[in-house]
């Protein structure tokens, strides 16, 4: 394996009923803003756990914070903490509103052009505001990483970044705030954690035996759980099961020293810009076919994915990788997830412009091996109509 | 799975070369003492590339922490500490040193009678001194957690304590610090990180599904690796997977929200201190007797293990049982540890000594269960005569 670095300090607290811990996690001096999206946490009783354990603090609300979080929309909760002297981000909901306050608490001091922390990696120099997170709904490992996600709606520009400076000093997970969930957020939410977990796992063999083994480990609890859970919301181990599993895959720890993809992300995201599709829906799509772009290079490891998460061992290699492609389409399907383009309504009118979009980005040689290129790209594309 | 909170600060710098970045992992300012054992580290150059890497720090040397590091050795330690105004602790060595540093730095600004801090869990009210490590054997652990184990010669007590006050702020981690290792070491170290596994794996179902594929990980990498590592005891691939597998056995992770044993280590210890037996040794002696003597409480795991890690799927479940603790043993033999009291020269005769201290010291009722027995104790030291 090649040297790494780990280094991960949030301290995460899971569990049923833990919200409340709330009230001794965060200092009673900071003057704290509570961040959400569109008022779910209302419904399904988060809100209230959360208001409870703050009612001895100062609390500011900023709602509204939207899937893919907008840029403008964040940049008026940096107006209304640097007018109120907010001192203390909590952020309540999923990956979007965990990406929003991570933006937000670096930009609050940022001097400067603040969009030229996401478009250019402007360092941070001024000190961010601490954050805490309530997670309500599980998939995109936010509450245990640096990374965050933003769109500029003017620039048309949807951009990653990862920011030490930003990390979470807590997140609570309580599985029981995942119960009121819609199912399709759910079954996105498992496919997305399933595909953090390839894109660090389906590369080459780089002998991190062990987190190989992690990596399965994830792959293979999903697998256990997923169809099960879709059938019965409120079962608390199998949403806690879920929960953790989903932290673990993009926590950092599988991918420590081992060679990583994130193919599938990339056409992914075009796939949702282009035609609106789910972010778990897109992935679900799109990783079949990179599998079969890739069989040769990704031969060993599929192979090994066959033999250790599916349990095949009947055929030659060849038999073997087919059937493992086919059991993941199978999983995500019996999730609700469909896979092909076409089940979306979608045909190939802009597949050139996914081509030219990738093109323009210099996205030409991407990958484990920086070896897919454009080409296969469009043989993904046609592969999955 | 119960609930927990898992936090752990630790960076984690793995790799060879590493061990050259203290130059910047450790401020300029700060006065350093480097603490190690009885010197392997000046043969092996890890010496050398920490000095070299210290050459613009402040740096005093204290040498001599023992294997189970004495209470009286480490206050010397921090009376130097107090008269030279030492403000930064690197140890450098094995679990001992690191234990040991562990000790000094609570023990610096304490304020009372030192070895309370043991012996009575006493508060850490004062500030402790920051770590950081340099590991060169692989077990404890003691690189990312707050574990420490201390021996009073005075009062022959050996205690473990856990503070995160004393948690190292980074461990650099080179498996080429390993490759001079004495073979029994590197055996005792596989044993102990297998053994670290079962405590918290082999009890009953906890619904932990992740944590279970985690520990099994952990337990298959090192079946996988032990054998051909202790052949090839410069292998680089296979030094660092054993080196990160021994780190993730005991950073908290396997076990959060899950029951734990931990009587192997119980009666272990006693063998180590009546017989003098490595600790290794100790373990793979009591080990097999605690999952027969267990084998119908802990029967839902065992199976699970016999079918997972040892891939057992032919006849009932006692076989399946049977055939596992056997391969279990078979295992360790491969390493060179021998299993049986006797194979160390060790008859009945301290039995009921043994006895008589657990049940002075109240283990009278201990294990995932609280049911494990003096009875048991007794029954498990039989079996393994």
């Amino acid at each position: 394996m090649e040297n790494f670095s780990f280094h991960n300090s949030v301290n995460i607290v899971f569990g049923k009923g833990q919200i409340s811990k709330l009230n001794t996690l965060i200092n009673k001096k900071n003057k704290v803003m509570v961040l959400y999206g569109g008022g779910s946490i209302k419904k399904n009783g988060v809100y209230d756990q959360v208001m409870a354990a703050l009612k001895d603090h100062q609390v500011i609300e900023f709602s509204g914070i939207e899937p893919n979080p907008a840029y403008e929309t964040l940049m008026k909760a940096v107006e209304i903490i640097r007018q109120k002297k907010v001192d203390f981000l909590l952020a309540v909901g999923g990956g979007s509103v965990l990406d929003g306050t991570k933006f937000i608490s670096a930009a609050v001091n940022f001097k400067g052009y603040t969009w030229d922390i996401m478009s250019k990696n402007a360092p941070l120099t001024e000190p961010t505001l601490p954050i805490g997170t309530v997670l309500t709904l599980p998939a995109t490992g936010s509450e245990m990483n640096a990374n965050f996600v933003v769109t500029n709606k003017d620039t048309q520009e949807k951009l990653g970044m990862n920011k030490k400076e930003v990390l979470p000093q807590f997140s609570i997970l309580d599985p029981e705030a995942m119960f009121s969930l819609p199912e399709r957020q759910i079954s996105n939410g498992i496919v997305d954690t399933f595909i953090h977990t390839t894109e660090q796992y389906l590369t080459y063999p780089a002998q991190g035996y062990l987190q190989d083994r992690q990596a399965e480990g994830i792959l293979k609890t999903l697998i256990e759980i997923g169809p099960k859970y879709m059938k019965d919301k409120t079962n608390y181990d199998l949403a806690s099961n879920f929960m953790w599993c989903a932290t673990n895959a993009l926590n950092g720890l599988i991918g420590v020293g081992m060679p990583q993809d994130w193919v599938t992300h990339m056409i992914g995201h075009e796939l949702t810009a282009f035609y609106g599709v789910d972010h778990g829906q897109s992935l679900a799509i799109v990783l079949p076919g990179i599998l079969e772009v890739k069989r040769s290079e990704k031969a060993k490891k599929l192979i090994q994915y066959a033999e250790r998460v599916w349990d095949i061992h009947e055929g030659d290699d060849n038999h073997k990788i087919d059937i493992a492609i086919q059991r993941t389409i199978n999983f995500f399907e019996s999730l609700g997830v469909k896979t092909r383009l076409s089940d979306y309504g979608i045909d190939d009118e802009k597949f050139n412009d996914i081509k030219a979009r990738f093109d323009r980005r210099g996205l030409t040689a991407i990958g484990e091996r920086q070896t897919f290129t454009l080409n296969d790209l469009m043989k993904v594309l046609e592969l999955r109509k």
